[in-house]
């Protein structure tokens, strides 16, 4: 059984990471700070350091959650298709992508601001949360093109979810290629329409 | 002829964009800042916001001299290519954006980190120089797509363009997700490859 030191300290983990995404989902990862989340948890700034290293390690585990829920979006587009072409699972889960970035912007914004320097490590859990997403998308493109070898499946794989995310980055960017979403839409159809053609 | 005042205004600017230019290339766009530009240019502050509205306009200013040779770069690719096949000109113009982007890394982010708010009016020539990009891409697809309509040409355009950006950005974050050159490139090749296919 735990200590109630260490109940005490699970559960102001929890709730940092809780007040943390409520953070990022309104504001956004630049407005995660120390002080005002030891305000709102009602705890010194001195215990947020004594459950997390620093902020970048709340920051991944808040991050951490916002990747499982966009993978149980994308599974879950394509859960209901079993009879369905490979083609068009593929194509579902690319507006499941749109649409949980669209509804999530400033969340699914910060998976990618976090700073993730070369040589640090990442967590395990990280990486196998990602796994999860990327063997969403493996399994119809293994159907499609079962010509490639088990390495290209991979990168045709990550390709391809780095191209869907590069239509939906831009296309939200509210920059010189912002788009309309019926458009954004349209674009990630026909790219991965074109897959195994 | 231009009066001394003018010409004098037009020297001062493209010192600016040049001196400018060589700060983003070197040190990205975040260490632009108008004190240092007027100690290396040898004019005060207050100079600078003569011949530029902001450094926001000066930013844009650079940003167009790096889409021009970007443009350059992806349409040198493929001119000596005339009588090879569509989809390999799409390769070799998105290899040579992957090569563009890894050898001006801080030009070209800042091309995508410069803020082109909603509603702020987007100079003619910065969709000028886009539209030239464009337009290279826009052959090849229109080749190998001749069933689609030319709204969808334009989105697959658009969508190509997005997909290879999205490959090489992930690709050369050093985050989370980056990964060797030689991969990125055969990213970009395999889903190159299945346009019209």
């Amino acid at each position: 059984m735990p200590s109630k030191t260490e109940t005490r300290r699970e559960n102001l983990r929890q709730r940092l990471i809780e007040l943390g995404e409520a953070v990022i989902t309104e504001q956004g990862l630049p407005a995660l700070k120390a002080r005002s989340l030891a305000v709102e948890a009602g705890c010194s700034v001195g215990a947020i350091y004594n459950v997390f290293p620093d902020l970048h390690h709340l920051a991944l585990a808040i991050n951490g959650r916002t990747f499982k829920r966009l993978g149980e979006q994308v599974a879950g587009a394509v859960s209901a298709l079993t009879d369905t072409p490979a083609c068009e699972r593929l194509v579902a889960m690319g507006l499941a992508y749109l649409d949980f970035a669209s509804e999530n912007t400033a969340a699914w914004t910060a998976l990618f601001e976090i700073d993730m320097a070369v040589g640090e490590e990442i967590p395990h859990w990280y990486m196998a949360a990602l796994e999860v997403l990327f063997d969403h998308i493996r399994r119809p493109v293994a159907e499609l093109r079962p010509d490639l070898s088990p390495e290209d499946v991979e990168f045709l794989v990550r390709g391809l979810f780095s191209s869907v995310h590069g239509i939906v980055w831009l296309g939200l960017q509210k920059r010189i290629s912002a788009v309309p979403r019926h458009e954004i839409s349209r674009m990630i159809t026909l790219i991965l329409s074109e897959i195994g053609e």
